[in-house]
This record gives C-alpha cells, structure tokens and sequence, in this order.
C-alpha cells in the first residue's frame, strides 16, 4: 500500500485522485490546489479527503510515501523538488519539465535520495500501444520504416504551453518507447494564428537506421483525428484511436525490391493480403500506470517512463522548438 | 475543332486519347510511343488512329495543331519545345518539367511563337477544388490558416521520380491556385527505404499571412488517404477525396479570442454550428481541363494551369528537394 | 422542488438517481432495492441517501412526492400501482407495462387521483430526435414516406424479455412521436436460437398514409449499429446515432415523377443536392426528461411520454408478439 | 471456344458483350436490340460485330452457340424459349423468369434438348461470396443463426418490376447458394409511394434449423448501403460490398450460454477475439461467371446457377409478392 497526495484538481487530478482512490495499492489521502471550488469538488466526491491550498501540508505530512503532480508544465520543476526534498517519490504529468536542465536536476535529485519518479505518459499503458509495442517487439512488423502520427482537434488552446508542448509529448513518449534510440536530428515547422503561441505543428525525427518519424498536431482542425500509420518491412499498421473497437488493424501489406543493379532495373512488388485487428485490452491506462507506479517504488527499480524517459521527451520539445524558431533546420543531430 | 497529337500511352495517356476523341471540340488523330504493344493496345480502341513510334511524324503533320506530352518527367523538356519549335501548342503531364530553368526555356519559347502551354495540374479541375476555390474567394472560410493534406497510399513506386514529385504536385497546384501567392519558405523532410528514392516525404510550405500548408506523401502507407483540412478563420473544410458522396464537408466551427492585454489574460472561445456537405459537380476533370485548353488556344489567353503555374510547382518541388538533402533547413525564403 | 423515491438500482437506476440530484428541481431522498450490494454501492457515491429493502418505507414517506420504478418489467404494474395508490406520481421505466390492460389500468388509476405519469422514452429528449421532429413538424422533410431503424449490438441478453421488448420500445416511442398516429397493422419476423427467447426480430409497422417503419432489432450482431433511414418527399435524412458528431444528416434528395398515364410512361427524376448536418444539442436526454416531468406535474399537464404513449407502445409490442407467433401474419389491423 | 449472340444492350448488356470478346474461351459476333442508337453504340465500341434489330437473325446462325439473353424480366421467357428451340445454350439476366411456371417450361426444354441454362447471378462469382461460401462450408461461422440485408439507395425506379424484383435476386441467390434448403416460410412487408411500384420492401425466410434470412430492400434512401451481416455459433461477419478493401469481415464473437434448467438461470456469456479481414479476389465476378458456363457446356454438366436455382428464386419472388399483397401472412411454408 502507497499513499499519495495529490497537487493539482484541474482537467487531470480528478482521474488521478479516482484512480488512485480505486486501485487496492493506493490511498490518496490529501490534495491540494489553490483553486477553493476545486477542493470543494473534490471533498464532495471523496468526503474523507484532506484539502488544503498549502503545499507544505502535503510535504510535511509523515503518512504521505509519494507526491502526483498534476499541475501546469512551468510548475513541475519546483512542486517535483520540493517533493524529492522531502523524500517522496513523485509522479509528474506529462511533459515532465519546461526545460531539459530541470528535467537533470530532478533525476539526480531522486538518485542521490533513492527515490522513484515516473513522467505520466499514459499512451504506454493503453491497449493499443502495449500491442503496438509486442508486434514490433516479436518483429511482426519487421524493420520500422516510420511512424506517422496525426493527431488534431479543435482546441483546447492552453495558456502556457504551444501544440506542441501540448499533444506531441504523447507521441514522443511512444516513439521513445517503440524505437528505444534517440533522433539523430529533428525538424520541426508550424504557425502560429491566434494568441501568439503556436498552434498549427509539424515535426520530423530523423532515427538511426533510416527510421522517420513524423507528428502532425494542430488545434485548430474542424475534425478530431488520432491516426498514426506505422510501416515496416514485412507489415504495417494503422492506428485509430478513435474507433470504438478494432483500434489496431495490422495489414500484410509490403512492397518487395528484385531486380538489376541500376535504379531503373529494379522490379518493385506489391504483396496484399489479410487484414486483422487483435483485439485490444480495455483497462484503464492511468490505472495500470499508477499500479505499476507501486510495484516499482516497492521494488526499487526504474519504471520505464521513468524521469530519464520523460528527460528524452522534453529535449525532443527543445529541439523541436528550436528548429521551429529557426524555420525548419535540423537541430539535435 | 483542335487537332491533337498525343506522345505517350502508358498509364494515363489513355485517358487523355480517350477524352480528346470523346469532346466535340478536340481530335486525337495521332500517337506516338516507343512501346509497340502500347500502340497496339491503342489501336484495337481507337482503329482509325495514326500510330508512330517516331515522335517526328507528330512534329511534321500539318493537321496537328497541339500535342499531349504524357511521358515520364525527365523527357518533358525536350518533346515540349520540339512541338513548339514545330509551331505546336502543348499541353504537359504533370510535373511541368525536371527543373526550373527547363520550365523557363518552354514558356519563353511559347510566347515568343505565341502559342499556349498547359500543364495537366488535373484537380484544379475537379468539382472538390473548383468548390473550394469558391469557399475561398467568396470568403465563406474567412482569412485561410492552414492547408494540410494526407496522400499516401501503398506505391506505385515510379523510377525517374520519388514520391514528392510523384503526389507533391497535386497539392502544390491547389495550394498555389488557392493562395495565389508564392511560398517564402519550403522546409522539407523524408526518408528513402527501399530503391533509393525518397518515399516518405513531409513538406512545410511558409506563405505570407501566416498562412502555412503541409503536405505529407508516402509511397509505403498500408492505407490509402486522401485527406486535407483547411482552416479559415471563419470556417473550416474536411475534402475527403475518397468519400463517393460528400467529398467537401464545411464546418461552422471556429476560434474565437477577447480579453486582456496578456497572454494568460486572453479568454478562448470556441464556436461549433452545422456542417455543411455543398453538391459537388461530378464531371471527369481531365474532360473539362482539356475542353477548356482549347478555349484558351482558340481566345488566345493563357489557361490558369499554363507554363507559369507550372513552373511555380517545379520551383517548390526542387526547393524542397534542396530543403530535403539538407535535412530540415527552409529554402526558397 | 420535487421529492423522489427510486425503486431500482440495476444498470439503468444509479443514472436516474444521479440526474435526480444534480438537477435543481429534485432531489431523491430515498432509494429502495432489494439487492444488499446495490445498495452499498448507492450509499458510497450518495452517502445522505436514504436507503431501503422494503418498498413500503417509500410509499409511506411522507416527504416523497414522486417515485421512479426502475426496475423490471414484469414488476413495473405492482409497484406503479402501489406508488399511485399511495398518491405519489410515477416515473416508469420502459416499457411500460408487461401488458396493455395493465397500462390501461394504471391510467385509470393516475387520472382518478389526479396524478401524473411518465414513462421513461428517453430517446424523445435527446438532441437527435428533438432535431428530426422539428424537421417532420416543420415540413423540410415533406410527406412522410418510412422509417426505417437498424438497432443491433451484441448482447445484452435479458431473462425477463425478448429482443423486440427490449430494443424495439425505444423506436417504437420515436414513430409514435414523429407520425402521431396509431399503426393499422402491425407484421413481427424473428427467431429465437439460444435461450428460448426471440434474439433477432424485425417489425413492419403499416401506418395511414401509405407511412411504413420498419425496426431490426438484433442481440446476435458481431457489431453495433444505430442507424435510421427516414425519407420524405421532399428531403430524406439519416440518424447514426454512434457518430460522436453529425448524427443527423439530411439529403436534400429526391425522386419526382411527371408524364403520362400508364406506369410505362411515367418519367422518373432524381433531384441530389445539398447534404446538411445540423448542430445537435448535447444536452443529457434523461436529465431534461426528469426536469420536464416536475414541470409537467407543476403545471398538472400531461407529459408528451405519458401513461397513454406508454400504452401505444405496449400495444405495439403486444401486436408484434402475436404476428410473430402466427409467423408475419399481420396484426392489429 | 463458345460463341454467343446477346439480346439486349441497355445497362448491362455492354459489360456481358465485352467479357466475352475479353475472354479467351468465348466470342460474341452478334448482338441484337431493337434500340437503333444501342446498336450504334456496340458498333462504335466494335466495329467487327454483327447488329440487327431481327432476333431470328440470331437463331438461325448455324455460328452462334449460345445466347444471353439481357432484357427486360418480361420478355425472358420468350427469348430464352425461342433460343432453346433453335439449338443454342442460354444465359438469362436474373430474374430467370417472370412466373416459376416459365421457368419450370424453360428447365425442361433444356433437359429435352441437352442444353444448358444459366442464370447471371453475378454474385455468386464475387471474391466477397465466394469466401463467404468457404467460411460457412469450412464450418468457420458455426452452426448459421441468421443473414441479414440492406441494400438501399437513390433509384433505379424500373418501370416493370418493383424493388423486390429487382434488388432481392441477388440476396436471394446468395442465401439459396449458401443455405442449400429452400425456405419453410417467406413473409413480406412493404409499401408504394411513387409510381405504383413498391419501393420499400422488406421480406424475412424463414429456413429449417431456426435459420432465419432477413432482406431490405430501398430505392428511396438518401445513402446507399449494401451491408450483410451473418451470425453463427462461432463466428460472425459482416460483408460490406461498399468497402473498397476488406468487404468481409471476421468477428471471433459469440455468445454462449450455460447453467440452469429455467430461463432465468441460464447464463449468458460473451466472447469477444480478433477481427479478420480476409483478402478478397478482385476478379470481375461477370467474367468468371462467364469463362465457368463454357466450362460447365463443354463439360456437359449443370452450373451452380443453372435453372433451378434461377427457379428457386423466382419461387421466392413470388411468394414475397403474395405474402406482400396479405399483409405479411407468411407464404410458402
């Protein structure tokens, strides 16, 4: 059994709090937020929770074993810290840090004290990407080709981060996940239309061995879409997060290369076949993260969204808002 | 009446023959291709026509008044300016031709003999765009924030060209039809998997007005999309080329900001109304394309698709080309 | 301010509640099961709730005004009966009652007491239906020529009820809505291949004016679907009620006839236009529903889904019962 | 090597002409109708066939082995007859005939003469049927619970059959080709708007087993759907003809049920696996059917699709057009 405080009821806490109220590892047993109609929210669901606007009561509160922090991003730096100070573990919303150099001082922080952290990169979790992950994992697939995400909506603007700190952090993490290697470079381009934070964004990572990645994130489409295309060399796949079921179909698709030593000699062939889409576990995501979030602290080893992971993450963000900023160039090679 | 010689029958010269015979105010009298089960496949359709493998026979015949160029990209060039140095008008495949300076050579030569060029950009042609065209001029979309099109699909993998100048064109030609303005910067990305020539590509298109436009092709996609949004600062479109019905959905959906001098302070509303699919006009656009060049021929006036709009796409393609080879950087600004 | 008691706390009883609370015309003060762990579950999201194994507890409160029986079916007569007799109005969820005469009853009952009845036809308030009968009512549609639903999913089967007194109410209280009229004759098709109760059905219901529906009802479909066809003369429309949005779409399609007397001369002609999609209100149906009723009861009106529309529905049912036990004959002519 | 003269060159004639001169075992040299503008048509499209508006030109070709016959429904009795008569195999547009009566003449004829008939249900040579067929004779489905059909549109209004006549053929050929029993029941519903015809029909086949085949037919509906579902014991499919890849497909999906010896003691269980698409031929389905009746004359024995199974068909037509004219009584049992 772990018990949590909680900082942060906003759009996120309550299905943390929920969550962690469910699982039969976890207590949460006091929250925090500075918002006075949040608390009330919360203490009319869970009436026996702790509220308070004073984070130090979660720090100083000796039967609280670790911290979530579901707050804005440029906050995750200092709540994370004071969490670490006070020798609890933390759980930290995506994307982990404003900045890569906070993200290294956190994870050295948790080392020096022996504690956990773990990024919430929830998309690790889901059904679709732990399939995903064992069809590239078993060589289903075989060698990746690429992984092509759009992921689109209108709204919901936010306020202190662009498109990109927003929706591309989820695709970074499974990217991150899927290919187990960082970019060797990454490009990244966009507009921005309305409150001066950029909200239409396109970027590329360059991998090692020919792999491209690709994610397109935009808040102003009249259409809501979450379609990632994933080639390989023996199948590919596509990704639809939006389907009731059958969110996964693998195709037994390929194109194959014979022929002569010239360009022009080269034969190209179309394999077709089956289609199939496994069927794809239901459980909550954010349930079996914080599950897991316990077996690791209780274990001592590093979960694999860990704050290394998360770290990864946003120095892909900086990269990518780099190459924004300077239209396109390739940075991080 | 225009007559026409048609040079090339290999996966789209049929079509060009088929229209050309079926129009009232065209003739196709003559083919030229080097394959000679081509022009035997021709021949048992089409009885009456003239069938040559040597180009020179549609060069020298008086009752030739145009020729079709429907041959891979890198012969382009020089078919086109042999024709007009024969006096012929020239109607092109797309894209115009392998390079910029090729583009320049043809259209000097054409207004200097004073005969028209018309490169088969064929979607402008097309019920979809000719509506959307419309959506845009009428300002039904408002100020335009972005174009983002999706045209993968598995191969054809082609041998002279990748896949950017395979299906790149297609939305260049919308993209420059609808905008009306040159690009000030191309960034692009992509990776080469199998025979060498890119097949995986990602463009980013910086036009003045903030507006930008995205185009994303892929020769190894197990799917086959044909998808662009378009955001206006009034309306947004969804134009799903493969929908049969209901191709251009117009949405009533939009961003809405007020408030205080801050970005924090900036209040974000959203707007969401009906959607509305316009009845689209189904005629074959090849048809309609080619009906309208010889209006053109016959007025004397230079079509919308003509060596111009041409080579505006040969200068983004080969942009892009260049932003590709150096991963990312923006070219063209 | 309305007072309730809720009798019932199965799958469908704890959204009842739920609304009954949030709503700020009534409150649910009581709620009766005779399930132990339903009502742990209950006490635990509502811990000032009042609950109860014996159904007399509620009849005999004086504070509730009002009691919704949730519950099913064979039971809805019994405990409609006592709550009236114990001057309380009564929420009834559908379908009414097991049979006509006992619905007959029940109004008789209400009507001489002066109280109110609801049957719980929720589909009536959602924004769906709402939007089509605007459309029947204000004539965009024109003439009615069918309604035509497909309402199929796996599962859930019942033990008390076949799939047509299951899944058909729910279409048969919409026709009821939109035509207004009783059905002349009613034929019912379908089998039963597991459990001894009909598991796919099909009801043909002739209505005056050459008007026919048609329900495909189905607990053995590997897939759901929730689809409506309704054409008129001048517009046709379908209602996908599982699109997240544009459930509603009308065709402004058509067919005319014009020409000469005999069948063999008549000219027929398509008219295919526009498509719209219009805004559907998001609203919860169940929570208007319930809000309607206290007005209803306020202002001593009938409800538009009172005793007597639960009793053309019941009557519906019982017809189609007996057409499929004499094999399609055609019933209640 | 077969040669044919086809009668009849309106919608479908064109495309039964050209397999046939497509197709290395069979010639078409002559073609009669009576609609000089048709005639010219063929002509244009082959110069080198035979036209005449005189059927008996047709019969008494000592070159001609076969006729198709690609009329109207009332005239193929006539047609068919008269080719019999002369010597000739016949293959006959579905519906075979108008009245089972004609078809019964027209079977014994050609038993008496050694001909072979066979009737175009197309179908039958889809990819999507023929796997269909392998799945249901492998015994991948189970145990067949039911088929179910909506083959809607916009039109075609015909001026001699109503929608029952025309569009049920095809789903009545396929049940019939998969079930391999003839029904015990045939109940019909449905209704004229227009013309006189019905154009909205819906018929439910009852077959021995508890097998039950439900089709609806529309031509009055906004969107045009050509869906099947099918349910076994095993397994469940659903065949949607307008995909344009994976028509069919595989639902590992069931329902099971255990337990008690009363209803409600059963329990109900649900499976739920994968999903499977199948790769589907693409072949032309009207040229297999084609190149499969020369085989089947050359080869002296029936086709599947011969004259009793173009008869078992009508048989069910007309069952449907009484039960239709009593309201639904079921007919045929």
């Amino acid at each position: 059994m772990m018990t949590f405080g909680v900082v942060g009821y906003g759009y996120w806490g309550p299905n943390v709090v929920r969550n962690l109220r469910d699982l039969e590892t976890t207590r949460a047993v006091a929250l925090c937020d500075t918002n006075p109609s949040a608390l009330r929210r919360a203490k009319q669901l869970h009436p026996d929770i702790r509220v308070t606007s004073d984070y130090s009561d979660l720090l100083s509160a000796p039967d609280i074993d670790a911290i979530a922090v579901i707050t804005p991003v440029w906050t995750h730096f200092e709540l994370a810290k004071k969490a670490l100070l006070s020798g609890k573990h933390v759980f930290v919303e995506k994307p982990f840090t404003a900045t890569a150099a906070q993200g290294e001082e956190l994870i050295d922080l948790a080392a020096s004290r022996n504690l956990q952290i773990m990024v919430d990169h929830t998309f690790l979790f889901t059904g679709s990407v732990r399939m995903i992950r064992k069809l590239v994992e078993g060589d289903t697939l075989g060698k990746l080709y690429y992984y092509d995400s759009t992921r689109v909506n209108l709204g919901l603007f936010q306020h202190d981060v662009d498109v990109l700190w927003d929706l591309a952090p989820h695709d970074l993490s499974i990217v991150d996940y899927l290919i187990g290697k960082p970019p060797e470079g990454i490009v990244a381009t966009g507009e921005r239309h309305l409150n001066g934070l950029t909200d239409v964004a396109f970027m590329t990572l360059y991998f090692p061995d020919r792999i491209v990645a690709h994610v397109n994130v935009n808040w102003l489409s009249p259409v809501k879409v979450r379609m990632t295309l994933i080639g390989g060399e023996k199948k590919m796949l596509v990704w639809n997060d939006l389907e009731a079921d059958e969110k996964v179909k693998v195709y037994d698709k390929g194109v194959t290369l014979s022929g002569g030593a010239g360009v022009r000699d080269l034969l190209v062939g179309y394999r077709s076949g089956d289609m199939w889409a496994p069927k794809i576990e239901r459980t909550e995501a954010l349930r079996a993260e914080l599950a897991y979030f316990v077996e690791c602290i209780q274990d001592n080893r590093a979960p694999i969204n860990d704050g290394l992971a998360g770290l990864r993450v946003v120095r892909m963000l900086e990269a990518a808002e780099e190459s924004l900023r300077r239209k396109g160039e390739a940075v991080y090679a």
